[in-house]
């Protein structure tokens, strides 16, 4: 059992005015539009998702089985204007699902209008209870996993984009999420910074269970090997997914890890050397399909370059997801050829 | 701020009758005699400490702060018939310790009276709230961190080992502890275990603060980088503790991670070059000082050649701290020479 939220989801966007605060939303949004009837903002807002504004009555007549808190807010609470909206759904028989730190049950009125309607309170952040140490027993079907030289530089994205490739040529594959916004766009997941450690690699087996020979599990990557703050998670979810394929996700303009200037980020080749060794722990035939660089801000021709310059140090493929193309279909191939 | 325990304990046995249910009570009397006035089983018992056996008011006139459950339960809670016990124990005047599962507070009765008696209930397995993520930072003062090629092959007796014998050699060495065990012996330390995994290497900056440039925090260490259950908390304990010494930990005897028998144990040199790299990324001159044999059941003979094999693989100097002599005085001088 993962966490599963029910869709489709009305998107609550709250009174926002940087669209960097609702990226959660934009992400469902954008992901999985199948899982969206339409947003509602309270008046102060003044980003949109350019989606039908609903009450929480208008969307659960539409359909809607919950409303998505889709932004957050400094210091991860509710705020006390956000309520009757948040009510207002649950009186029209919407859960509420929310990635905030403070759980929703942590706020009186939510708990007992919930309790009186029978709706249901769902906090992204939180595992399920009964998770088991991992074992690295090997599993059946097909799994790749997104790795990074840092952490917030394209692992979810490249996973997406990784799958939804591999779903238009027909092969079976899902989306593995592992952080709240990979949650929230595909309805299930787990939330692997949330897991105490000693269950954490237990978390990343359950999941992607036993599966098809042929199917493939896609696996949301987190943090870093190279990140001193992450590397235990990074290290859990590689041994637990049991990666048949990597994928190594980096930003060309990065140097150093983010916010600590005195770590550098070394060659593609002495990273992927870091984490060879440590995936074999759990599956011995692993290797790394190719390269994925997040050139947004290059232009066509230094992004280009980018990409080149990650083939001739790598020998593998590599390509931006965001750009597509037919290098990003040479690395779709690479994966799973 | 780590967890801290006041002491001195009376050490309470339940009714237990296998020894290995109060191992952590054995290790406190032999490692920390200084923390103990006396022992208190029930009528059932049929192990003993060979302490002075006391009921909780005789163990607080003799000094006891705190009485400490140092027996573990099947399930992890407290049996019921252990109550009238810990309800003396706070009505002497002393707060409780307890290393099992279930919280100490979520049992009525001791809830009840801790708070009208001002005593404090503690939970060892509980670490602090506020731990924040690990920065990598380099931290004043020498840290050495043993690790293992398995779990539960003798890295908290190692550590204590070598921290007991710098001291002798009037060195200003600290042993910290990152188990329940360890943390009942030296009254302070944080059971990493616990630590929600995007915390880890952050609670291990906690453990081993800044310090001054000749002193040495002696550091026990969690689980394996060999093992796919544990080998997150393994590589967090490893980046947060930046050690300037490692000192591998092993069994001879065992050839696969128990309990998991299709992982083989790599040679030592393969296990070392496993840890180097990644070590470096907190502390680029780390080493590895020598190797810790745990040769329990060997024969004089056996231990002996065991010890000989491991030095001439490794080329460094290897002892079992149990049996110290002139090969322990080797690799503690190994270590800080």
């Amino acid at each position: 059992m993962t966490l599963d939220i029910p869709a489709p989801y009305l998107l609550f966007l709250g009174d926002v005015t940087d669209p960097i605060d609702v990226k959660s939303a934009f992400g469902v949004r954008d992901w999985a539009p199948e899982r969206v009837v339409g947003e509602l903002a309270l008046p102060a807002a003044t980003v949109t998702l350019g989606l039908p504004a609903m009450a929480p009555a208008q969307a659960a007549a539409a359909g809607a089985k919950a409303i998505l808190i889709g932004a957050v807010n400094m210091g991860g609470f509710i705020p006390r204007n956000w309520l009757p909206s948040l009510l207002a759904g649950l009186e029209a028989g919407l859960d509420i699902v929310s990635g905030m730190h403070r759980k929703l049950a942590s706020v009186p009125e939510l708990a007992e209008a919930a309790e009186r309607l029978g709706r249901k309170l769902i906090d992204v952040r939180v595992p399920p209870a009964d998770i088991a140490v991992g074992n690295g027993n090997p599993r059946t079907g097909k799994r790749l996993l997104t790795v990074g030289t840092d952490c917030a530089m394209g692992k979810k994205y490249t996973s997406l984009a990784l799958a939804r490739a591999l779903h238009a040529q027909g092969v079976d594959a899902t989306f593995r999420a592992t952080g709240q916004t990979g949650i929230m766009i595909s309805g299930s997941g787990l939330p692997m910074d949330s897991v105490v450690v000693d269950f954490a690699s237990g978390a990343a087996e359950r999941l992607s269970p036993d599966a098809a020979a042929d199917h493939w599990d896609v696996i949301e990557g987190q943090g870093s090997l190279l990140h001193p703050g992450f590397a235990g998670v990074t290290l859990a979810l590689l041994h637990g997914s049991q990666p048949d394929v990597m994928v190594l996700c980096h930003d060309p303009r990065r140097t150093v890890i983010r916010g600590l200037p005195d770590i550098s980020i070394p060659p593609l080749n002495d990273v992927m050397a870091l984490y060879l060794p440590l995936a074999r722990l759990t599956n011995q035939t692993t290797r790394f399909a190719g390269v994925s660089l997040n050139t947004h801000g290059l232009s066509e021709i230094e992004a280009a370059t980018a990409l080149k310059t990650a083939e001739a140090e790598t020998g593998l493929p590599a390509a931006d997801p965001v750009r597509g193309g037919a290098a990003f279909d040479q690395l779709v191939e690479a994966c799973v050829g």
